[in-house]
């Protein structure tokens, strides 16, 4: 009991390394970059909230496991901007490092863990085409609240917000058509580089 | 339905507000304090991961809700330290931070989770007990693990930390008596101001 006890608290230390990944887009209110804990949590508390806007019938439990520990590979990854061309390189270091992070977990709970990361990232079942959406209309809203934010730091066009963000629909209509609008309302506001 | 998911989308940017609400205790390697909304990430993998532990048997998703929203009170309300004699003080501004906040929401999401909110605060059911052990053990780890952190700065004996965290046996009997030979650990160690 104990030694499982010391595993699960060990992992429990690990995983406070999210908390110095930092992603690319900001806060709300612009006054610096999110880390990845933060992110998980408010990605945590808007699957709660929102849970009635998915597609399809969803397990929420499910939902939150997926987001809360969705982001624990890039303790070793790191972040990638979603806009970018190296999906293999990225694949490959995530897989990695979840074999190690979730590995420390006594060996049932590796499995569900690194099961649901897998489930996520393969984005087939109802629960993680919700999540999806989820982890992209935080930085969605950042951007529209600090006025264009990452995508004007790193010159994304309306095009590739358009195509990188269009899975939402997968996870949930009505979000992707809230979204659809904010876009179309942050074109014309200036704060997507022509 | 544009008009509730407008009031649901501004409650989500009202609470990034936590991640600028700082706590008294420093990060698992002790490079800086930590914000509310890294800890309630932190609480709810570990009720997710520690869950076995638990008392009495719990609905282990209502435990998460509850540490996903506990601290969104302190939007307004700040930061106090659990050694204090303020808990009056306390109470009434939180009570009226709770109704602020949560009242973003459609109505029965706000009683839902002002509700939680309360539970959680009375620490009466079995959820809130074990919520309650877990808010409790995060800080304890994080001094352990970076060698007596805010007991230090804060000159915490060990008969405040003893009689401020002892309620944790009420969620986890298992939890409480790992704290306690961690703590007599901490004692030896020098970790805790004689």
């Amino acid at each position: 009991m104990i030694e499982r006890l010391k595993r699960q608290l060990e992992f429990i230390r690990e995983i406070d390394k999210v908390k110095e990944i930092f992603r690319h887009t900001k806060l709300f209110n612009g006054s610096r970059v999110e880390n990845d804990a933060e992110h998980s949590w408010h990605l945590a508390v808007m699957a709660i909230i929102l849970a009635e806007y998915a597609k399809e019938p969803i397990e929420i439990d499910k939902v939150i496991k997926m987001v809360l520990i969705h982001d624990i590979v890039e303790i070793d990854a790191g972040d990638y901007i979603v806009y970018t061309d190296l999906r293999d390189e990225k694949e490959e270091k995530e897989r990695k490092a979840a074999e190690r992070i979730f590995g420390i977990l006594p060996e049932e709970q590796k499995m569900e863990y690194l099961n649901l990361w897998e489930e996520f990232e393969k984005r087939e079942t109802a629960e993680a085409k919700f999540a999806a959406a989820l982890d992209r209309l935080e930085p969605l809203l950042q951007n529209y609240y600090n006025k264009g934010g990452s995508w004007q730091k790193y010159k994304i066009s309306f095009e590739q917000i358009y195509e990188g963000n269009k899975h939402i629909e997968e996870g949930s209509t009505i979000l992707w058509e809230y979204v659809q609008d904010m876009l179309e309302e942050c074109k014309e506001k200036g704060f997507i580089t022509e």
